[in-house]
C-alpha cells in the first residue's frame, strides 16, 4: 500500500518533478513530498517562488539532533576502546559546519538548492541543507531508516574518517613546517588567562619573525595554540579559508 | 524467548538484586543488565568495589546525544508553530545539568549511585547517570523504546515544561524587583565588547546601590544582563546555587 502511494507521488502527482529530484538526490522515493521540499525551502527565499509558507529551520534543528545522535552510536561502535573525549572530538568534527558543507557539495544538494530557492547559495546553506534534510527523512521514514541511511550513504560514502582521526593537531605541525621551509621564526605566547564560566580560559597569540600573526581563546593551551595556527596558516595564504562554523 | 531470557535475569542470575533495583528505579525489567552497571559506575569509584572496569562515560556520551534527539523531537512536535530558536532555547533548558541533576533527584538514583559506587555524591553524579542511563536504555532496547519511554517516564512525569517556557527571562525582574523592595537602585553597564570567534561578545555588569555585585559576558547584551542578575541574586543570597553546568 505504501509502496503504491509512493508511486503515485513518483509517477503521478504534481509533485513529480520533485520526486524525481529526490530520488537523483537521495537514492530512494521519499514518501511525504512536501517535508523534503520544506527542507529546501531557505527563509531568505520565502515568496511566491518558494516552496511553502515556512522555511527548512525547524527541520534544521531537528536534523542537527538526530544526525548527532546517528554520528554518537557510529563513533561508539566504531571505536569501542575509546574514551568519551575522543567520542566528543570526533564527533564534532563531523558535524561541525565546514564537514557538513563538504558533504552537501558531495550530494550535489546545491542544484537542488539553486532550482528551488530565488536567492545566491553560500557554502553554509549546503550544511544546513544536510541537517534539514535529516530532519526530512526522519520524520518522514522513522529512524531506523534514518540512521542506516546515514551510516550506509553518507558517513561511509563521503566520510574519511581516519583522515579526520588525524586532522585537528596538524596546523602546529604545519605552520613550524612551513616556517622552518621559508627561514622564518615561530614563536607562541600566553596573552591572557581569565575565567569564563567559571573555567580557565587561555589566549595564546602565534608570532613569525617576532610578528603577531593571530590569537585564539580555548579551555587549554593546547587547542587555542592549535586554532591560533590554523588562523595564521589562513593568514598567511597557508590555507584558504572555508565557510566559518556557525 | 526474550521474555524468558529477561526473567531468567531477573529472577536467577547472580545479578538478582542489581536487576531488583533498576527494575524499582526504572519500572521495566532490564535485557542486558552489564549496561545498566556500567551506567552507574562513576570514574572516580573504579576499584575492587566498583562494578565493571570501566565506567559510565562512554555511556553519558551516547544518552546525552539520544537525549537531545528525544527532547528535540518532542518540542518539535508540541510546539508546531514556534520557530527553531525558540526550540532550540528550550531543548537547552532541559538538556542542562541543573535540569537533569533534578531528574536524577526525582528518579532517586541517587540512592543506586550510592550502593555502587564508594565515593561521595555530587549533584552533577545525577545528571550525568541520567545521561548515561538514557545510553544504556538504548544500547539496550533501541531508539522506539527509548523514545517512549523518556517522553512518558521522564519528560510528561518530571518536567513541568510551561514553567521551563517561562523561565529564562525571570532573574532580571525578580531582581528589580527585589531592589524595589529593599529601597536600592540598580543599574546594568556594558563593560567590555570583544571577539570571541568571530562574534561580538557582550560583557556586562550589574550594580546595585552603584557597587558591583555580578559581571557576565554573553553574545548579546540582553542574555549577558540576565547571567548577571543571576549571578548578583545569587551573591545576595536571593537565590541557592544549584551546581553549575558543566
Amino acid at each position: 500500500m505504501r509502496v503504491l502511494f509512493k508511486l503515485f507521488n513518483f509517477y503521478l502527482s504534481k509533485d513529480k518533478y520533485f520526486a524525481r529530484r529526490m530520488y537523483d538526490v537521495l537514492g530512494f522515493i521519499p514518501g511525504n513530498i512536501s517535508i523534503y521540499k520544506l527542507a529546501f525551502s531557505h527563509k531568505s527565499s520565502q515568496n511566491e517562488k518558494s516552496l511553502l509558507s515556512q522555511n527548512n529551520e525547524r527541520l534544521e534543528y531537528l536534523g542537527d539532533a538526530v544526525l548527532g545522535t546517528i554520528v554518537a552510536e557510529y563513533l561508539f561502535k566504531k571505536y569501542p576502546d575509546s574514551n568519551e573525549g575522543f567520542l566528543t572530538k570526533m564527533r564534532s568534527k563531523i558535524v561541525k559546519r565546514k564537514t557538513l558543507n563538504r558533504i552537501g557539495d558531495k550530494m550535489e544538494l546545491d542544484g537542488v538548492l539553486q532550482e528551488f530557492n530565488n536567492t545566491r547559495l553560500s557554502r553554509s546553506m549546503l550544511g544546513n541543507a544536510v541537517e534539514a534534510l535529516v530532519g526530512a527523512i526522519y520524520l518522514d521514514a522513522g529512524y531506523s531508516f534514518t540512521h542506516k541511511y546515514i551510516v550506509e550513504k553518507i558517513l561511509r560514502r563521503y566520510l574519511d574518517i581516519h583522515e579526520l582521526e588525524n586532522y585537528d593537531d596538524n596546523y602546529k605541525s604545519q605552520l613550524l613546517e612551513w616556517c622552518q621551509k621559508h627561514g622564518k621564526t615561530i614563536s607562541y605566547k600566553l596573552i591572557s588567562r581569565y575565567k569564563y564560566e567559571k573555567r580557565d580560559r587561555f589566549k595564546v597569540g602565534v608570532f613569525v619573525n617576532n610578528q603577531r600573526i593571530a590569537t585564539a581563546d580555548d579551555f587549554n593551551k593546547k587547542s587555542a595554540e592549535q586554532s591560533a595556527s590554523e588562523k595564521a596558516m589562513i593568514e598567511l595564504g597557508i590555507l584558504s579559508e572555508e565557510e566559518d562554523d556557525d
